[in-house]
Order: C-alpha cells, then structure tokens, then sequence
C-alpha cells in the first residue's frame, strides 16, 4: 500500500464568504517524484487572502482551483526524497505544495531556506507577504523622507513591512487596523505614528476625518491592500504626486460578481478619475509573483533588519491541517493578529 | 481718454453646456504695463477644453475664473509696450492674456516665439496641446516598438500630436474620431494605422468590438483625453502592463456635478481597480502647467518635425474676438477640426 497524506481539497465555490462544506479533508496516496522532482513533508503551510479569489470561477490572474483540486498555497517544509541534484533528504525549503501534508515539485520551482532564521518567516516576513510590501512600496510608492504614508491592514504581513520600511525612511506612517489590540500593536510592536480602527466609523466620510487628523500633511502614498471604505476616506485626502501601489484588496474578495479581487472605493469612477487627474496621482496594480527577479535583493536588504530585530514581524499559528479552513474563513474576516499560518507537524 | 480694448468676459456660471449668454463682449480700457511688464496686441487667441472648468465654481487644480472676470487663456501678439528689458516692441510673444485684444503681463510669464514658424503653431502643435500630447506618451506612456496605442479626439492637438509620435516610434497607433471625415484626417493626414467613428457606435460595447479589431494585439497605451463611453471601451482590451496617461477630459467638462473634469469612465469603479490590478495596470494623472522645464525639450525635439512636415498640424480659425464664444462652444462638441484657434487682427 503506498503512503497517504492529508489534504485539504474545493469541495465547492462559495457564495460570497467561504463555509465549511466548501472544503474537504482528504486522504490520498502521497505521490511519487518523477525525473528531476522533490517530495516534501510540509511543516507549516501559509494562509493569504489571494486564496479566496482561487476559489472562484472567474477571469482573473491565475487560474482558479478545480472542483476537487487541492487548495493552492505556499508551505514549508522537509525535503524527504530528491530526484533533483540539487536538493539532498533533510534540505528545507519553500514550494507551492497547497493545502496538503505532503507535496511534489519539480526542483525548479523550490526554494532552499536560509540558515539561521525560523522556516515559517519564509511564509511572511521573509515570503511573499513582505515582498510584496517592500516591493509596492519602494517600487511603486516611491517613498521620500517627510512624505505620510497610510496602510491598512496595518499589522498583517504586507501592511506591517509597508509601515516599517516607510518609517526607516522617514515617513510619517498611519496604520489603519480593525479592532483596538491591532491599532496598539500597529504603534506598540511595528512603530507606527498614529493607528486608526476603522471598525470604529461607520461610513468613509466619518473615518476620512479620524485619518485627517492623523495625517495633518495630507497622504503621499497610500498602499491599497484592502479597498472599500477605507480607499474611498483616503482618496480626497492624497496630496498632489501622491502614489497609490494596488497588490490585491481582501475587503471584496467575497464578492463573487467582481471574482474576487476588487474593493469597493469611491461612489462613482469619475470621482477617481478627476482625483488623478487634478492631482497628478499615479496608480498602478502589481502581482507580486511577476517580480521573483528581486526577490534575492529583498531577501539581501530585509533578511539581516529581521535578524536584527529592527523589523518586527507576527504570526498567527493554527494546528492541524483540519484547522485550515477555519483559520483561513477567520483571516478574511480579520481575525488572526499577524501572518496567518498552519502547522501540520 | 485711455484707449480701449475688447474683451469677453464670464456673465454667468454655466448649466451643463455654455450658452452666449454666459459671455458677454466688454469694452475695457487697456491696461497700463507697470514695473517689468508688457503690452501686447494680441493677434490669435487659443481655445482649449480646459477653460470649461474654469468657468465652474469648484474646486479643482486652477482658480476659477470669477463672474465678470475676463475669460482665462493663451495668446500670441506683439509687443507693443515693454517695461521689461529682455522685451522690446515688435517682439512677437506668446502669454496667457485671456480672450482679449490686448493684455499686460509681467515679462517673466511671456515667451518668445522662435523664428520661422507660423505663430499660431505657439498654440496648437507647437505650445500646450501638442506639449500636454508629446510629455503624456512619452513620460507616463513610455511607448515601445510593435506596442499599439489608443488615442481619442484623434485630429484634435493633443491626439495628433499623441498619435505621430507614437507612429514615429514604431507603434501602431488607433485613432478614436467624431464622424467619417476626422476618420479619414486621422489616416490621411495624421498617419493612424486605423481609425474609428466612435458616433458610429450606440454604446460602449459595439465600439469595444470595433476597436478590438483594429487593435488584434490588445492595447499597451490608451491615452485618456475624453474619458466617458471610449475609456469604458479601452479598458477591458488592456494589455498586461499598460499604461494610461490621464490629461483632462473633454466629455466630462459639461457635466457641473464633476466640477468640469472627469468623464463617466466604467460602469463601476470596482471594476476599474480590479483591471488594474489584475493586468498591472498604470494610470496616472498629470497637468501640464507643472512641467514647463521639459518645455524646452519638446520644442527641441519636435519643432524641426514640424518645419520639415514629419509631423502635421491642422487649425481650424475662426475670424474675430465676438466669435470666439460660438467657436469655444462648437470645440466643445466636437465641431472644430483641428486646434481651434480665433484671429483677432
């Protein structure tokens, strides 16, 4: 009988936010690397927002997960069999094995962790969260020393790197965040200047004046990782040559007539569009994964400041691989503190 | 008794479209230059869409123009008096002396005109509209070889200009035009590859269709001038990192409640943020009159293009300061053909 692994697979696409029978714990047999492939035990898989719009039928990207395929996602883990010459048995690496206790991929497609840092930074800090903060940010969002920069989900992985490489440039740095706890770790643990809880105005107009306030020079780069209410109180306050990176917005991700990946901003386009217009803004949507050519150079430049402990980082650590669904529904709703992760060892 | 000039000045803040009835055509007495000022005898006038806006009372990225105040906008003349040493009378110059016969400026806002072209080219393919044109693709539009690229009010100064480089730099370019004979300017005169009456199409969708086949390969670079029903077509046929230079929009400028500058765009702005992000889109505003210090550049660049016929210009003159708002009101509904210029000597 040949091994068998866990997995979690897409029992059904959902109707707005994901529930329980959406998803299917499975046993299969644990697959056999061909020419030039590595089987991994996966010790900590990741959970990210991108997943939801995976779950959808919809245009988008990347190509949605089958009925029946296994939950796309990174993991990390231990190399335990290798037909590739440059992974040995006991290397540990970052794949994307998906939702699964074990996973195969060509030696290609792997990445050998560094030594020296705990494997479960390379699902955030380290990973594609905090790449595609730094890379947003420095890229897109041009950060210059005195200019104000404003992110929310501000002490998830992508906001929390924003924040931090914006304030070691000298940014006046504003945190939106849902709920009290976040906006003290937003200023206690990631040091930003002011932290705003959104969940605490009911409409855009009532926040734009809580972010007014903290933001009393106006915005200059306003990383867009959410959309919604929170792009729509923003908007009026950008300063002139004000930069808005757009990596993906969790707030519509449930949306099912949009696939999955747009918020809601502003009552009406032309709004936006006289906005960019009379201010000279510049918006521009990235998908992190086209931009693995700078990967090394974040690694290079963010590795040591983690080491170092001047960039902080917080991960959320579910157990069990039958306790993926859950935290991943809790994620789009913003219930986990930190980058959301699954230990499956 | 001073001597008098002709003037037309704002009578009244417009409903939706400008009506005769918002200008009124004064006698004023000329304006004595002070300390470092000139006279000038103006000889053409320029009209531009921008001027729409400035007859609202809202708040956008120039001063209105107040009731009763002289209509804002460029010129060229001579100089007839001069308090400034770098100015001599008989200097032909260009300045923004508003829809009159005759204005004063401080010697520090006029332009000389070079030698050897035509002054009216100092309005049109040669001054703001072919600037706004040449700056917008090349600096936020960035086109590349074998790209193709979208440009609306296709005969008019910024379009062609837009247009002709684009070609001059391999890309194949569309033109978006009003009615059968701007289509047939566009190829003729202007060198599009193709053009399309965007009259001929009852909505968004039927001219999407008709662009799509003009443009097979997709589209790189939609230069946005006109906003409404065209960009609604546009953006579904992006490319994968395109990019949009926004300069103002002339179907937007009527319409008060946008305060004259934003034209209707997609049916939702969610679905404008989800192509950018998901194509990697670039979209970025920008206002002429801040970046003048490129002026130089441009004129150096293209001003040989047009002495030699490489680049082509067409104005549409309209004979007399008392018709310059029916010319101002016909530009605005698409009835001039090329830049709209008014001879006022």
């Amino acid at each position: 009988m040949t091994d068998q692994m866990n997995c979690i697979t897409l029992a059904a696409r959902p109707q707005g936010a994901p529930k329980d029978s959406d998803f299917k714990l499975e046993m299969r047999d644990i697959p056999t690397p061909g020419d030039g492939e590595v089987l991994v035990r996966v010790h900590y898989m990741s959970l990210d927002p991108y997943m939801r719009g995976r779950m959808d039928d919809a245009k988008s990207y990347a190509e949605p997960v089958p009925i029946g395929g296994i939950m796309e996602g990174g993991g990390v883990g231990e190399v335990i069999a290798s037909n590739h010459p440059q992974f040995s048995t006991g290397d540990m690496v970052f794949g994307m094995f998906g939702w699964t206790t074990h996973g195969v991929q060509h030696g290609t497609m792997l990445r050998k962790l560094p030594d020296g840092m705990p494997i479960t930074t390379a699902l955030g800090v380290l990973g594609m969260p905090g790449f595609t903060g730094w890379y947003g940010l420095t890229e897109i969002g041009k950060p210059k020393e005195g200019e104000t920069l404003v992110v929310a989900a501000a002490t998830g992985p992508v906001g929390s790197m924003v924040g931090q490489i914006a304030k070691s440039r000298g940014l006046r740095t504003v945190a939106i965040a849902g709920g009290a706890e976040k906006c003290k770790l937003a200023t206690a643990t990631f040091g930003f200047d002011a932290a705003i809880d959104h969940r605490a105005f009911d409409d855009a107009r009532s926040l734009r004046k809580a972010i007014a306030e903290a933001a009393p020079d106006g915005i200059d780069i306003y990383f867009e990782n959410v959309g919604g209410k929170v792009f729509e109180a923003v908007l009026p306050l950008m300063n002139r040559f004000g930069r808005i990176p757009v990596c993906g917005m969790i707030s519509g991700y449930n949306t099912g007539a949009l696939g999955g990946t747009a918020g809601e901003g502003p009552d009406k386009f032309p709004v936006f569009w006289r906005t960019l217009l009379v201010k000279h803004l510049l918006a521009q949507g990235f998908i992190i994964s086209n931009h693995w050519d700078r990967f090394a150079e974040f690694v290079g430049e963010v590795a040591p400041l983690v080491a170092s402990g001047k960039i902080a980082y917080l991960e959320d650590i579910a157990e069990g691989l039958d306790n993926a669904p859950g935290a991943f529904m809790g994620l789009l709703e913003g219930r986990n503190v930190g980058k959301q992760i699954v230990k499956l060892i």
